[in-house]
């Protein structure tokens, strides 16, 4: 058994991934950090876990909590990660972070967005950006795993197929995403307020969210040149799940048909992005609670456009459920493993 | 007092135009029609009006109603409206119809998108587009009016200083929408349980919304030229409400700051259009039940686009307020008169 | 005018008096204070009144607020509405305090269940209980009211006319009580964020929560002899509302027709009680943004009880309309200014 | 493996039995019939599920499907199981019943309550009530289960322990109960609609629900003499989740530490029965799409009342997950075979 640790695991990406696991069959759980609720079961804190984890918070260092597990899982805000990291290097103990500290390629970039000063800037070049669907092979080989955001997850893995073809102009991307409120975590601020987000929708971060920069870095990566795109993120009254409608155009005429292919085939051995049938388009819903991506596609023949909608749960493959597949390809367990069920639906 | 009749009462826009009409210092109902609850009163079927309204649904024949009111508001689905419209005109009565019959001003449009014969071209030649922001003084003179649907409202609200004043390349229009599901209306169906609607978002009619057509006349009325554009709706697990996310690219480079001083000067002296300040966004609890359609605005200076972000409340701005304030029109009443509250928040 | 003042605008009841009283025909509003955000335009924290009011908070000493203005209104937690009374008292202001500090005849019984020593106890003989359906006569002549809880409100509206009538057992009046989230007020506390109160209903403050005894004190003065309840009250998913239902044992047979009898005549004249027909059950939807409370009631035979089930909006007859309401008797308005609209629905 | 057939797989209870036998080691789904979706793709009806499931819903005649299969489910409305009943006892396979056919041990309940003659008396009489912590030993000898329906088994369950011990008034028992909206079933009528329910609570069947019935048959049982019970359930918008708060009169005076030692004795082996310390209280969300009744206690001194409250997903405690513990029971496998996992939350 794979001795796991989590720092930072009562916010909702830890507990989702404890909710994961708890019942992973090659994982112990033997240390969950909390600074909030330390000395506190964690089941008492998330009793729907009760039966399932029988293990306290504690306000444990890094290196305390290092030296107890084979490997670690930071789920805290950004900024957090680089001692972890740094602890970790030295213990030669894997690590995923759930945070933005690790995702960029350089170091300027994370301080341009972010505000802060690198604090591994070392680390950041040998860590992998950890989208199996795209960068597999070296998260297999990896110490440490930068966990893609949310919003990322749900915009590269809806692009990735038109970007590695070459299909579109690359001025042209348009990333309209919606999300549940847990994207916001567990912080106790007004405008997560059950009130404030009720029968309400919002745009925010307009033309400036954070997440920007990860998704060019990955599309440039796919398209082999610099992409900028227009992404604007929502408020949507849900605790769980994104949706993001992209819009690109298309540099050559292809029919839906084609575009479904393409899809198709790009994604026909990926255990948990499902491409849907022509006419179909992604619910929330579908993947509510799950590891999957859903896809829908179309070819907008009026406006030369192709429009493809995916649909995550954010706390799952948008998260804490790509980081536990992240664990079991770098383990080499099952990519599946402690993942494979469906979404909670209805 | 101005007698008034509602075909079509108790659906969600017909309940609507009860509440407003039965405070409406200047407007007494007199009738109002439905099928369902013929015989039953209205305040029974909607006890939030007990107090209010105290009429009985009648299941009337159009020229019955015609012959007791001096205007009439139809609130149902398309293709219920050319008899009525045809009886109204014979009998000189003035006419709102918020469905879709009258909206085109050719009738093989509508013929195209909603796949019936129009029953009444004569008519919908003489027809005004009901939206007071852009035909005022045509609305002023109009005996029957098509009030617009309550996605194009708001994105044809959101973009009308930018394609009068020649901002935009005309072909990079994308409306990214989002509604509540009262838009779907009364009707039992699954779609709209609330077991299927909670907790999920989804797109639907993508390219291929009935509202593009309606959106682009509009919208190539007021650039002068042909406009063509890129409209997704999405599902909303919220009762009222729209938000429209708008993208265009800009043609020369402007401020974010110009951006707002020309939408500020162009809806300076409306009654229900509020430009938002720089750096707020609108929400669309700010505009619940209220007729209020609220803008935020910003020039993405990256990607050289601007982006317009509008909310209104779907069936009050997006239907029966916009009724209601073009009966004011109509009748010479001042505009805001049964309007004049705001939004319902918290 | 009456020139107005609020004591804590910025938070949801605050918010709520802001949106009645900014329409109220008789009532100039002049002075807002609120901590959290002072020196900041009211309208920029609630853009939904923007146009509606033209204040910025301030933080005013209850002296120089209560200079400025002929009434006041609290909407305060508990404990901070002494020294205000006080100075109140000494200035010769009319007062409406929409928290708890003055709503026992009996200080001892403030200390007992709130914790605290009772700042002003010869105020709070003096003080009268803000409930018009029972006590319009001494609100009419009062300095200082004391506006009612929300859970009593519907509550005691519900049970009056059995007490007065001396139909139940008194030891066996059972209050199950649930309420929309706005009930916990603005602040910032991780039980009140969206993801934990969205999909999910729970009790809490079982058998203990403080609006026990104000409940009991108000149907001991009804039944003439101390009485003492169960009183649950449970979270649900949605902002607003509350819905009481309420089991007694009836001391003597009566059929429904009965007991819809006495209801009818005891809530006759009031403007803003509403009984429904046998057979229809409150829904608080239909009591949405409005100052009524709908009761609907039933004699089980079976069981030889009658239940009551009532709805109100908790920030409306709950707490800001019925202390507008409160307002309009004290200062001999008609008693509905302000609030004579109906419920938003759908 | 068990050849298992669901007859009704399409509504919300057929659903929740295909995503939890989908996954159950020992079942091999083999046949699911609907009427409305026959020829159609589960998946493409419950997207959810894409790769989980493989079946097409057919329109089978119970004596189809029934050949199929050694164990059936039926996830009809009441009426329905006659004819499959009979057919099955012929054919000798076992059969669950999710309805309410089989209830009643006298067809003449079952008559007078839901106003149809009882098509199949001889069999209710063999039928076994399917509630496994009360009538354990009876299902595991079955043919014919009747699985409880979701409030009795949120009732029962609280309530259980207390009448076995003979701890109260039998004739003070109320029984307020609030269950999400999926307990309407899928079925397309206008109160199940998302504007309908959304911001809304309200009570329904008051005095008068089928469900009555069938809890005062399980209570009396366990009482050992005749009991009667007020219930009143609620509709709160929330998809799934029934909390039930339970009120009764202690016959004698125990220590709330007392009522939780009898309960932790009476439950202590319950796979699926988790009684809550002192102080908690039960969130529908912590048992969400799980299995799990939470159970919470307290005795209120000042009224000699014990207050216990039950939380259970009324799809899977409540339906779906109770009938795959019946089946699990019946054939001998692990008990919580399919059903070992926590609730989803958050």
């Amino acid at each position: 058994m794979l001795k796991v640790g989590i720092i930072g695991a009562t916010g909702y990406t830890g507990a989702e991934l404890v909710r994961l696991l708890s019942r992973h069959p090659q994982v112990e759980l033997v240390a969950l950090t909390s600074q909030s609720y330390a000395g506190e079961d964690f089941a008492s804190v998330y009793p729907a876990l009760n039966g399932y984890i029988d293990l306290q918070c504690a306000d444990l260092s890094p290196q305390e909590l290092l030296e107890q597990v084979d490997l670690a899982f930071i789920a805290l805000p950004h900024g957090h990660a680089f001692e972890v990291a740094k602890e970790a290097a030295r213990l030669g103990k894997r690590l995923i972070d759930l945070g933005a500290d690790f995702r960029f390629r350089r170091a300027e970039t994370y301080t341009e967005w972010y505000g802060l000063e690198h604090g591994a800037p070392e680390l950041t070049a040998r860590a992998v950006y950890g989208l199996p669907e795209v960068y597999r092979d070296e998260i297999r080989q990896a110490q440490l795993v930068a966990n893609p955001g949310c919003y990322p997850t749900s915009a590269i893995l809806a692009l990735a197929p038109l970007l590695k073809e070459g299909l579109i102009d690359l001025d042209t991307i348009i990333i309209d995403a919606k999300s549940g409120v847990s994207g916001a975590g567990r912080k106790a601020v007004v405008n997560s307020l059950f009130v404030e987000c009720n029968e309400n929708i919002h745009a925010y971060g307009v033309a400036g969210h954070r997440h920007t920069p990860e998704i060019e870095q990955a599309l440039s990566f796919l398209a082999g040149q610099e992409v900028r795109v227009s992404f604007t993120p929502h408020l949507v009254p849900m605790s769980r799940g994104i949706l993001s409608t992209i819009y690109v155009r298309l540099n050559r005429e292809i029919t839906g048909q084609d575009l479904h292919s393409l899809y198709r085939a790009f994604y026909g051995r990926e255990p948990f992005v499902r491409v849907l049938p022509p006419g179909r388009w992604p619910h929330t819903r579908w993947v509510y609670g799950s590891n999957y991506c859903d896809l829908g596609l179309a070819v907008d023949r009026r406006t030369g456009r192709a429009i493809i909608v995916s649909a995550i749960d954010n706390l799952t493959k948008g998260a804490s459920g790509q980081a536990v597949q992240n664990m079991n390809i770098m383990c080499g367990f099952e990519e599946t493993a402690g993942l494979d069920y469906p979404g909670l639906c209805p």
